[in-house]
């Protein structure tokens, strides 16, 4: 880890910055992929299952049997814990509902705004070495929530055909059975353009690979909306003098694990406690089958010493971290400071893994600094909030003049001449 | 008027087909402004005023003694109402703000979510033609409410280096007096990228020309969040055989007028009815001084003849307007059914007008179809949500062996361990 003294904010963004990518090179694989599909649609598709993902498909859904199927690869003990990380998040999700607003706000205006569910959308999640069932978990509970009415899952297989079957499970408990066997940029053009077989969705969410992010940048500029833009994952580890090291240290390389760009940072004013971080992430590290992802980045990963609580604040809200651990002695005192985080760790007992699977909070949180202005997914990502308004006879004579006078002071004649003949016929 | 009789969902979707346009043109132009601000800041902004604005600034910014003598250049009526919209609006807004959500999920596993403030925003309102102040109270009033620190508006001036007083009298109404004399790409980038004399924003809003648009949609990729894609406006106005067909005219062109590529549709059971309200807009188009703006945007506009309430719902949330009236005769029965919409009119006396200056709600709403994903401006515009979490040792011991069992099976061993060296302290 390279050791850093906290200077000021612009030697954090200097310091800190994050990898940049340069995207015109993807953009000139994915787009000839997005063009295909939107042309050939299903044959398209099952063309690229072949030449990406080696397998042969009859059909692009998975069929009941196999989810029925899935159900019995996935032991018991796993089962439970999948069942409990569901209640959580459920627990926390539901609770995010809001009612509708309704108000007077003068005499004969009456203003409302209610949530309303987006009616489709496509969740993706990423195949490759690992079955991500969580993020089914992550994403699909807020949707069903809101009451999205079609939910489709997105996943690429092995090369028989097949998808992992605790994602399976994992989407059949939810009671999601919409599941593409699709992987990739054509998975994200299929779910934003759609196809014979493929219902064109509203808005798509998930995490995936760089071809998987650019195809959903390039569909969000004008064709679906999108969760988030994304990076790589990235946390920032607050601690002290009294942090249990070998906590801090798994905290880290949990991060690191994740790719070799991911961006891992500790923070504290014991120059002490960074050196014994660092010993126990030497001595930890040949734990862990994902030893090499994580010592590259590491190689990147940045230790900074600060001198005040105050530097501390400034490194936090200046780099913007996705996730922050607050791993120390009175980490409370923190929390009203932190302007800029997507989801926020605090004390010993709290580490990352907790959120990221079954805490109830969200793990699809805004990655490369967006903290500072986007939220993670959440149940306001599967909704949009529409605004009424109803204005009785009252309301006109009290209101229509002064937006009478607002519209000629735009120029708007017509703006006014909507509300004029409308006073006039009051008048008669 | 075009007329069309309905005959299906994908009928609408092709005849209510929005105009497509090809950005990359626009993209050329615009990318060369981006990387000169970037590049020479304050220097290649004024450049640009020069350039395209025509006047020599030696302030990129409003003076203090602007603003005092704009507020002498506003008449006391144009005032009252400016306060009047101002009061409403901005109790609709206070009052979408949120608590923070507390809940213990279960036993020792606290989990916490609150809004926090967007540090700095940015506000682009256009010049042009008209003064669009309405604009300053839709976009201020939030950011004011919601806390954001730092608050910059820019607009562009006219030939003698001046924006007009109605725009600087309603934005230090507001409080807000950092304005930045600039318009265009130019003033997107200046608030993307930071300046000499610019702070970098986290988020910019507003709406604006096709180069505007633009530039904003390309900062947005990699620098910073915006408020939504943006697209012509669009009106769908919703009518019966006891419609007053002079409301519905006013309520046609009062968005005809905005532009030759603004989107008006009216849907109706009554094909008398419509042809009542075109001949009403005959009738009413000499009154308008934007009379040859109305009159092209109403080439490319349709009329709908439905044979049911459930056409006329489907119409509705198929094309998924950004402002809806319904001016019918009982208009509360269609309002559970409207799935995708901006912003919503209810009855004969609620011209979209009252929305666009003082109802209350905001008028910067998800056009192009974007409404059945996104929301229109709110307070949640001007927040992010940060999710906390606070695992006690208690709640270590309930759901920790739940998370090693799930990060196990996603093959992440270092989120396993860090869970298991708590769980291993815990029993010590």
């Amino acid at each position: 880890m390279k050791r850093i003294k906290y200077v000021d904010q612009a030697q954090i963004i200097s310091e800190l910055k994050r990898p940049s990518y340069d995207y015109s090179k993807i953009e000139k694989i994915v787009s000839p992929i997005l063009e295909k599909v939107k042309r050939g649609g299903d044959k398209a598709l099952k063309k690229f299952a072949l030449e990406y993902d080696h397998v042969e498909l009859d059909d692009l859904w998975v069929d009941p049997s196999e989810i029925a199927s899935a159900s019995t690869k996935v032991d018991e003990p796993l089962k439970n814990a999948i069942q409990v990380a569901k209640d959580n998040i459920w627990k926390f999700h539901a609770a995010q509902a809001q009612e509708p607003l309704e108000m007077e706000v003068m005499p004969g205006i009456h203003c409302m705004r209610r949530s309303v569910a987006i009616e489709k959308v496509g969740l993706y999640v990423p195949g490759g070495t690992a079955p991500l069932f969580s993020t089914v978990l992550m994403l699909g509970i807020p949707a069903i929530i809101a009451g999205c009415r079609e939910i489709i899952l997105a996943s690429p297989t092995n090369q028989i055909g097949e998808i992992n079957p605790i994602v399976l499970y994992t989407a059949n408990l939810l009671g999601i059975t919409k599941i593409l066997k699709l992987g990739g940029a054509q998975a994200i053009a299929a779910m934003a353009y759609g196809t014979e077989s493929v219902t064109k969705v509203d808005k798509i969410f998930g995490p995936g690979n760089q071809y998987v992010t650019v195809a959903k940048q390039m569909v969000s500029r004008d064709t679906v909306a999108i969760d988030m833009p994304a990076g790589p994952s990235e946390v920032m580890v607050v601690v002290d003098k009294k942090t249990n090291p070998d906590f801090a240290a798994a905290d880290l390389l949990s991060q690191a694990e994740h790719g070799v760009d991911s961006q891992v940072i500790v923070v504290s004013q014991s120059a002490k406690m960074l050196d014994e971080i660092e010993a126990s992430i030497t001595k930890l590290l040949p734990r862990l089958p994902r030893r090499n992802i994580a010592e590259k980045a590491l190689l990147a990963s940045v230790s900074v010493l600060v001198e005040s609580e105050a530097q501390i604040i400034a490194t936090i809200n200046t780099y913007s971290p996705e996730h922050l651990i607050i791993s120390t002695d009175n980490p409370d005192t923190l929390i009203p400071s932190i302007h800029n985080a997507g989801s926020v760790f605090i004390g010993a007992f709290t580490p990352e893994s907790m959120g990221d699977y079954a805490s109830g909070t969200n793990h699809t949180l805004p990655t490369n600094g967006w903290a500072n202005a986007y939220s993670g997914v959440s149940l306001d990502s599967f909704v949009k909030k529409i605004t009424y308004q109803k204005v009785t006879k009252k309301g006109l004579i009290n209101l229509g003049p002064a937006v009478e006078l607002m519209a000629a002071a735009e120029q708007l004649e017509a703006h006014k001449l909507a509300v004029s003949l409308r006073l006039e016929y009051l008048k008669k």
